[in-house]
């Protein structure tokens, strides 16, 4: 199917199973795969969106340009080590930056519930201003909305960006090749226990804060010093596990990992374990994957390890040529295992 | 006030008078201002920002660039003449078009409350591919998040957008100067109309449509025919009063008009007689007026005049020198009146 002319044939998702929107469908998971496999990228058929990148990169003008857009509808709309307008700032700049982009510009389009008090969006507006000043990224041009009380859920945020791209390489799904070498840039799991522990009251010995951080920074350094990065991925909605899945049937390549060499705090696995989660799927703010020419690993780890947001990297996998698309990880006792994205909702309203 | 050192200040809007965000805040009128005026623009303090524009214009590596965002939360989704996903392209290649760019790419994120039928979301996802066509724009990268029933109400839409500016005028409400004549592309109030009828079930003789269209052809025409364009304003939420308040107090300018030669159909006027609205006050999806120099005002009507979504242009009035900035209407009797803008709401979810 390829536009309009096919558009008076039925829904594309299977009414039977699906009849209606699920909170899955948002959660980075199969269902939200399939709803942008089977109805986004069909209906609004194009080459960028196909590229099934962080953002969509195109030149206008002799200019190369990053252009992406992430909604913000995180439940409760403050947690610890952050709130729902550092989120909106840093999440855009981390998908420019997954794009190879340097961030420039943001928007911000804001849909206000009737009745929140003015305090609160100050508090997130203020929050929005200094995370877009460390991002060194401004935010330009905005809008707002209010919807009626109980037609909304105190403030949902969209910000869009645009980032320049000045350098050659393809950063992209489709670029990585059996050989190459799989970067992560700290350890996992952090915000999605913050949100969680924090909706559910629970309390922890020590706080758990969101790891939520923009790391256009990080990304630069290592475009500047000219390592050869074939993409890049951050870990927010589905995790490590449904970034590298993604990765892998995009590329059509297999990616192997290693369990042991998957950093996690000591006290949020401890929370995994109370609360059922698997690390490999909860959502972090300030972490990505990178693959890396194998040439490059040293370097880069060494590039990632000096900066303070990536001083806990690490090599967790490699690529290889393996027969079918897959992600296969080594677990801590030694076992081989298919890595799958979720096909539930795991935690809703995480970002 | 200028940035996060000043942070530690009190809320900026008057606690007292508005301790909780309104439906009006939202609305195009006099509250939407003062968040804008008050809180938004200190805040994210920026010369871009400041232009009080449509969107956002700047240069990347020599390319010249407009980036705008709406968010869209219409009630109902589907109106006459349009649904939420028709509105949400069109909005955001309206602001594009009217910073004098040339819309390209779209970015589109969904807000999806549990519950939504399936079809629905289909509906207008095949409407904004429709819409999308027909501006000759691209949704390149989108986003979905799911919220849990009851704290959405079916759809949000946030689109953002970048376009091209392929020439030197410099169109902006600072640009506006004494002399300059205002221009409006056609009839007032069919949007605003259309949405009220569906709301409260009204029913009129003829079904009253929303005139909701891309408008990026019919300014390219204005551009490509070399017109000296000052400004443009589409006039969607607070209609042609609150877009031409906007530019006098922008541009320190006096703006007079003429209330006899504003064109609103019969059949709307009848309406906003019944429903007790003011036509100029009505939004409007696809309508703007022009700030043009005198000189090209015959050429540029008859360039208007030439286009389908401009057949019923026409000159509404004149920038003048006088002392205070406001727009001075000529009422259809003959009484001169300042026009000021809503300091209520009248429409509520109108885009």
């Amino acid at each position: 199917m390829s536009g309009p002319k096919d558009f008076n044939q039925i829904c594309p998702i299977p009414i039977g199973q699906y009849p209606q929107v699920t909170l899955a469908h948002g959660g980075g998971g199969k269902l939200m795969h399939q709803l942008i496999e089977r109805m986004f990228t069909p209906a609004f058929s194009n080459p960028l969106l196909s590229a099934r990148h962080d953002g969509a990169t195109f030149s206008v003008n002799g200019a190369r340009l990053a252009f992406t857009t992430d909604s913000y509808v995180v439940s409760p709309l403050f947690f610890p080590g952050g709130d729902i307008g550092l989120l909106a700032v840093n999440g855009t700049v981390n998908d420019l930056a997954m794009c190879g982009a340097r961030p420039l510009y943001l928007s911000a389009g804001f849909i206000l519930e009737e009745g929140l008090p003015m305090e609160t969006l100050w508090s997130v507006v203020k929050s929005m201003r200094c995370a877009a000043d460390e991002a060194r990224v401004q935010l330009v041009t905005g809008d707002t909305k209010v919807v009626d009380k109980g037609k909304g859920d105190g403030i949902f945020i969209n910000t869009a960006g645009v980032g320049v791209i000045e350098h050659d390489l393809s950063i992209s799904p489709a670029s990585v090749r059996p050989g190459d070498v799989v970067l992560l840039s700290g350890d996992l799991g952090r915000h999605g226990i913050a949100i969680m522990a924090e909706r559910e009251g629970l309390a922890f010995e020590s706080a758990i804060e969101s790891d939520c951080a923009p790391l256009g920074d990080l990304v630069m350094r290592l475009i500047d010093s000219k390592i050869e990065i074939l993409c890049m991925r951050d870990l927010t909605r589905g995790g490590l596990a449904s970034a590298l899945v993604e990765i892998a049937e995009a590329a059509k390549v297999q990616i192997r990992i290693d369990e042991n060499s998957i950093p996690v705090r000591e006290d949020v696995r401890g929370a995994c374990e109370i609360l059922g989660f698997d690390p490999l799927y909860l959502a972090n703010e300030g972490r990505f994957v990178a693959f890396i020419a194998d040439s490059d690993a040293d370097r880069a780890l060494d590039i990632l390890r000096s900066h303070p947001l990536g001083e806990g990297s690490c090599l967790i996998g490699k690529v290889t040529n393996d027969s079918s698309p897959a992600v296969v990880m080594r677990s801590r006792i030694g076992a081989m295992r298919i890595v799958d994205m979720l096909s539930g909702e795991q935690l809703p309203r995480i970002c």
